[in-house]
């Protein structure tokens, strides 16, 4: 799976603290074709319609809309609890000291829509799981999360796909 | 200008504080028909070629993408400052008490670079002047900005065609 798109990532050594190997993929937005192909590759590995793709803050929303175009679907915003203007449900993850909170307006998707769910990485996966709670409160199905960076030694998407959401990412980095 | 994209926008009162209509926009992204016109007619409204489409955090990067893949360009993050992990150029601007500061990597685009500046709305202008400042200290060309909405009576549209930008906008609201 590793391949041209990973080489696109650039590591950032202690970001944004001492012994992080942070995975900073603002090189491959930068480069057209590798942006291209990993939009590409995250339509084609989509299973089934889709009617919402739903985007985690801040990075997830800039794949959001390159996809849901091509899948004639539409974006729903997942964002930091305080940031969306209408009524919201939010959800409560945990952090590593303490905990934070996202939300999405509680009138955004109908019972029974399929959603899609979108961010740029997965480590331990907790916001990603926040999300598919929030988005099942709402009545979607979600059955599917795509990353484009997966960090498996965290765990985040073993645990996504035992919460049953397929899960599928374009460049994986093991050893984190 | 307006016409169906603007009735997809939902005006929300009194936030983010009491006074404030605020223009609304995820009803907008929630509708596959409206997203795929507003792309299709920011595409449209491209003039010249563009190497980079920068997108303002955080529904900036809704369409910054969106864009850049089919310009055949790449995307370029301006992010509230402390949020990138490589070394970084900042900017202030000023907000209604104090004031703010934006960032992008210091290697994000080579000089001569043309780039194209997104955000999801312009009033006051503050942010994306702010970012055209960036861009070119970074030795980028900006020709041009572009907006889902315009909010003409504050202004910042006309202050960004002060700084030789060509800005467009896809809906407008007069009144605030």
């Amino acid at each position: 799976m590793n391949d041209d798109l990973a080489s696109l990532i650039r590591t950032i050594p202690d970001f944004p603290k001492p012994g992080i190997q942070f995975r900073d993929i603002t090189t491959l937005l930068l480069d057209p074709d590798g942006l291209a192909t990993a939009v590409r590759r995250m339509v084609d590995a989509t299973r089934g319609p889709v009617d919402l793709v739903a985007g985690i803050e801040a990075r997830g929303f800039l794949f959001a809309a390159a996809l849901a175009v091509p899948l004639r679907a539409g974006v729903l915003l997942i964002r930091k609890d305080g940031k969306l203007p209408g009524a919201t449900i939010a959800e409560e993850y945990a952090l590593e000291y303490g905990e934070d909170r996202i939300a999405m307006h509680a009138d955004a998707c109908a019972p029974g829509a399929r959603v899609l769910l979108i961010d740029d990485l997965i480590a331990t996966g907790g916001t990603a799981r926040a999300a598919v709670r929030l988005l099942r409160r709402a009545g979607a199905e979600v059955g599917q999360a795509q990353f484009l960076v997966d960090l498996p030694d965290l765990g985040g998407a073993d645990a996504l796909r035992s919460d049953g959401i397929q899960v599928d990412a374009l460049v994986s980095f093991p050893g984190h």
